[in-house]
């Protein structure tokens, strides 16, 4: 094998690589022994983290790749960031440590001023389907921190990439409401979480995926145990910084049956036989009780364990 | 290019290959976007994990390989397990979101009863030197959790791959002992600090890299953002689990002088011009006020940011 193509394989594995002419970008990833919880597969954070590390990559590696994570050239000139308002994640089987996974991703045009990010997870050698993903982003001023409409210059850059294809299927899609949860409906409440200095992100905001542990860490300890999650929509309303101090909140929308018994299938947003259903709801903790802006709200489901 | 080759550099790409005959195992990284901090390059976790996943992947790859993380096949038949008692790390350049490293490790005899495990980060391209690391390892019966000598037919196993060969030289070496910090002495403190779900490792117990986001937590703001850690140096203690609650502690051995005016460099562990030196205790809180057993002790050194 020449120097040459064994290197041009590395940077493929490392960084990612165009397939269908310049709509699908691919990125292949082996789990690594500290992505694994304590059930020894990738955490969820994990798998939002490779999804994350994807999309960067996919803009990155175009030509039309700025200076900032994930801005295109002509956004970066305007100071403009994406940024994401809402994910939905179905999971239909987590990765150990040492497998060897391939994430597609692509990009289309959501609504007049959206764009539409899709992934698909699989096995990189049984071709599997392990997890399928799509998000909505807006254009944000960085420095305004102001949502703003796609300027002419960006849309051009973008539209040539655009694929109109869905990792999850029309009927799948979760575009229902995330009800805001209240303190009277609220079963469970973990209150005084404080953003670690390296939650942080490049711009000393904490990093999206970070939230993914808190929305979870209310949860009984049964739940985390004896049940994996099967899919996740998470609905983006405010950042939040180091100084902040925030409030889990959780509330089961089906009865909870933590035993697996009588595992009632009623209406999922996922074909997977659903046996929990919560709704979650991060928020801030102000010194003025009446305040507590809204962070986060979720919705997770999950499937018992055999 | 045959499939099968580009199939081996994709396998050789995740999980790494044995240089040297068997001493050497090399293992490559890309920085990823999640893995960097604040200041946009590798966190002091993200290269403690990598240096974690080399050094498993380096047991997991041989044919003395057995069935737990970091076992060989005469450990797993015995329940015994690998136990971390120190570990130095020697940062000389962080690395940024996708910088390709290298990682060598090898492991050579410690003493009677223990094993040593080195460490060398070099850039993939440039092989220049980014970081070396040290740590000493005992073993431990997994079930009843009390330390044991290595059995000879564990020791047959291990002795092929010892090579006499250190990543940091004798005189750089920290063999000091780290003082235990008191409450008199200590100058910061953080108090209450839970594990999260997440933080637990494949065996229930705190993963040994997360201690470090304790350890950083409680230094003032002014030194994570100014100062870059240039060495590191663990003392393991006790384990820790979901339901513990710690404090973590932390004072100046040197001055400090945070805007990095009158930079003495006093007799530092490591090579590179020290501004700041910290001694750190990480401790259980129990309900007992008398009774906080000691989890971790450290001692970091840090150099102003120009």
């Amino acid at each position: 094998m020449k120097e040459d193509s064994a290197e041009e394989v590395l940077a493929n594995c490392m960084h990612g690589k165009f397939h269908e002419g310049i709509f699908v970008y691919r990125q292949i990833f082996s789990v690594r022994s500290y992505e694994i919880g304590p059930d020894q597969t990738a955490t969820i954070e994990t798998i939002l983290n490779f999804l994350q590390e994807t999309a960067l990559n996919h803009v990155g590696s175009s030509e039309i790749g700025g200076d900032g994570f994930g801005a295109t050239r002509e956004m970066s000139i305007r100071k403009l960031i994406w940024v994401v308002t809402r994910i939905q994640v179905q999971v239909q089987r987590y990765s150990a440590w040492g497998d060897i996974i391939e994430i597609d991703t692509w990009v289309d045009a959501h609504g007049k001023n959206g764009m539409r990010r899709d992934w698909v997870i699989r096995d990189h050698y049984t071709k599997e389907d392990l997890v399928r993903a799509t998000s909505t982003w807006v254009m944000m001023n960085g420095e305004t921190r102001k949502l703003c409409k796609i300027p002419e210059e960006v849309r051009k850059e973008l539209t040539p990439f655009f694929i109109n294809r869905f990792a999850i299927s029309n009927k799948d899609t979760d575009s229902e409401k995330i009800h805001k949860l209240t303190d009277q409906d609220a079963e469970n409440i973990q209150t005084g979480l404080v953003p670690r200095w390296n939650d942080m992100d490049a711009n000393q905001h904490v990093n999206n995926v970070k939230y993914i542990g808190w929305v979870l860490e209310c949860l009984p300890a049964e739940v985390l145990e004896d049940y994996y999650m099967t899919s996740m929509t998470l609905e983006f309303r405010r950042e939040c910084t180091h100084s902040n101090m925030l409030e889990s909140m959780a509330a089961p929308t089906s009865k909870l049956n933590i035993h697996g018994n009588n595992n009632y299938n009623y209406n999922s947003i996922n074909n997977i036989n659903t046996n929990l259903q919560f709704t979650h709801l991060l928020r801030l903790l102000d010194d003025d009780d009446d305040q507590r802006p809204e962070v986060v709200r979720a919705r997770t489901e999950w499937h018992f364990k055999n």
